[in-house]
């Protein structure tokens, strides 16, 4: 079997909404979620900043450099507070202004008559990007270098993802395996770590406590690009669950 | 009125289950708004990053150095994969070790019959630390100077918040008003800049899609710490909104 490498990704969400509370973040576990299972990119670092031009343009230079891409959520709208796209140009030091392609877009969707100014800034973006195209409302993403810039709500965000597939690089697809325990964590903790320490190089296991039906439980999930590991951990587990004859919640 | 300043945080996420999509994350909206509510602390950067220890260090010194207050959420418990403790005495070169009330209150909790090692391991964090009682299930969070560690668990993190208030100095709260219209942002983006600009130094104007009844609308969320400011921008709107002609949505 050819070995694939590991592509990893950040997420920025840039949106005042989502860091003072007023907005619940929907986006970052769908796009985490999609890029392991289509892409084989882990998610390696989430970032919420607000709507400011210099924030904005640390962000991107940093992370851009650090990951092999980035994914931006916001501020890609027609209004004063949308300023992913002049922000990302700034950061790259490439030039700002009408996307050919995309302004055609969005005067084909509204008609020249309706084309007004405030829609006419969503056609606006750094002049070198590629459209990643909106199949519910038009207005285009656009991937700058590495940098993937999709709007902020999830709807619309979700429609679009299928369009990023084109422009990225796949990696080897981490897969899990998850067993839950009626038991708690100061039980366990003791063989994980011996069964951890075993597979450190190959698999990531971690414990996350949970309540249901009026019990406590931890959750045991192994996650590895190597089915054949997460495996051995698992029959490792199932050995020591049984010496200490602890249930399994099936679900 | 006496002025208060303005009082910053960051919110520090620990958690492989957070960036892998697994677990949706509700710590951050809630730490958000209480901080606001109660403390008139603003978050002003999230991040979240995997369990690994120089990742975490390297965040904690940044985010300590750049923001008031830092909180951290996740991986103070007993297994393994719980490095947060650790990895914030390394941070501040402090010294790692039992921490004396927080082994009495463990071994009073489960007695000391069951105060077996996974138990302990959660009375282990800086020794200069300060405790953050845990009204739920005991194991307490600590602060080690400006970085406030509290668990994942979000009902248990919720039970906790109360008592991180007597290490936090009080800031200036942000008030916030929504008005929300049925239209589309491009109708409104002029009107808005123009109020934006005129308020930019006391007032954010957030304009945010919204989707309810069938119909696209628009929320026009202004935050200030000065209520009359917000009252001004609030008539501005009021005008533009007659102008136009623009329903607005009563909830």
């Amino acid at each position: 079997m050819k070995k694939k490498k590991k592509v990893n990704a950040a997420i920025l969400i840039i949106g005042n909404e989502i860091l003072s509370g007023r907005t619940q973040d929907k986006n970052i576990a769908f796009i985490s979620n999609w890029l392991n299972l289509n892409c084989g990119i882990s998610v390696s670092e989430v970032r919420i900043i607000p709507d400011v031009e210099k924030i904005i343009i640390k962000n991107i230079r940093s992370l851009s450099k650090k990951f092999n891409y980035v994914f931006t959520t916001g501020g890609i709208g027609p209004t004063h507070d949308d300023i992913t796209a002049q922000s990302i140009a700034k950061a790259f030091k490439v030039k700002y202004g009408y996307h050919k392609e995309a302004y055609e877009i969005l005067e084909t969707y509204y008609g020249k008559a309706n084309f007004n100014d405030g829609r006419k800034k969503m056609a606006k973006m750094p002049i070198v990007s590629k459209l990643i195209y909106n199949p519910s409302s038009a207005a285009p993403g656009f991937i700058t270098k590495n940098v993937l810039s999709l709007p902020g709500v999830p709807s619309i965000l979700n429609s679009m993802i299928e369009n990023c597939k084109r422009y990225l690089i796949k990696g080897s697809k981490v897969h899990s395996k998850t067993v839950n325990l009626f038991t708690v964590e100061s039980n366990i903790s003791k063989q994980l770590n011996n069964i951890q320490k075993k597979y450190k190089k190959h698999v990531d296991i971690g414990s996350y406590p949970f309540f249901r039906l009026g019990k406590i439980g931890v959750s045991v999930v192994s996650r590895s690009t190597s089915k054949g590991k997460l495996l051995n951990v698992y029959k490792d587990l199932m050995k020591e669950i049984k010496k200490k004859k602890i249930k399994i919640l099936n679900i």
